[in-house]
């Protein structure tokens, strides 16, 4: 294998590894296996599990989204929901993304690396629509940017990795962006 | 010890156990030595680890909390908020529910205790405002109960256990109560 080959085997091998038993049991030998490299090649390029996880963190967080851009705060709103609904489907969300909160718990260094994806991730996206809606006033300017943040991205999470449901009932979205909307109408 | 003492000791030491190292790492051995008992003891009383948890699980859901019964969706929510928002700054929201939606994600038996244990506790305490809100005609008669609880639990836990933001800045809860109640009543 290629040096480049061996180092996205090793991150793949990783994503797998955590979405199969999750950080708290993710060993390097089963990293390694899995990539079908020897530790010695995990170990020249990352100095621990930790620093393997964070690495791919911030590698999900890069993957940033173009912020939706339709003229109302419904509609980017509807839009963010479709790609966000999307993506809480990926093992990413539904085992990886749990599993590091868990850790967050115990680990600064973890949770800290998750705060950042998700600002520059889904919050960075969020930020945008919320300020284009100020700009066009649709919303208070200068609303408390913290709290919409909460009631955009809560209820979809709380939904899809909380209480883990399988499928969204057909109008969800609609109705959701349209809450949301008239909820940051309020703040 | 008496029996029952016993049976006090694992259950408080699964607990510390569980906040402390997780239940990946969490051992039956690890349990029995903070609770200064042996583990023939932990045995005798329940199964595994899986069978310890799942009762834990259940004990924090039937803590359940009377609704608030104010005569307004708002004031109703902000009740409700206030008591779920000193619920999340407890070690078994912040280390231990994250945990176990971890473990929910490779576990189907954990995530059916977790959903029922939501459904008795803070879900039901949800529907039951929403439902009063309803009889007064404040929202829609017939919405869509799932959703509203998405929009009412949604906001506090991502802030609290996602973003896991330490402390929440004055006139947080009265305006997410205000943003919410206004959510509702767009369904």
């Amino acid at each position: 294998m290629l040096r480049e080959d061996v180092t996205e085997a090793i991150r793949a091998a990783v994503f797998e590894e955590l979405a199969a038993v999750g950080y708290a049991r993710m060993s390097i030998e089963g990293i390694a296996r899995r990539a079908g490299v020897g530790k010695t090649a995990v170990y020249r390029r990352w100095r621990s599990k930790l620093h393997l996880v964070l690495d791919i963190v911030s590698a999900i967080a890069v993957q940033g989204l173009p912020a939706p851009d339709t003229g109302s705060l419904e509609s980017d709103l509807r839009l963010l929901y479709e790609v966000t609904s999307r993506a809480l489907r990926h093992p990413v969300a539904s085992q990886v993304v749990p599993d590091l909160q868990a850790e967050a718990a115990r680990n600064p260094e973890i949770a800290e690396a998750l705060r950042k994806a998700l600002r520059d991730g889904q919050d960075g996206v969020a930020l945008t629509v919320v300020a284009a809606a100020e700009q066009r006033g649709e919303v208070r300017a200068g609303l408390d940017h913290e709290l919409a943040l909460d009631l955009i991205s809560g209820p979809l999470y709380w939904r899809a990795v909380v209480i883990r449901s399988p499928k969204l009932p057909k109008g969800y979205l609609a109705a959701l962006s349209r809450a949301t909307a008239e909820a940051l109408k309020a703040l």
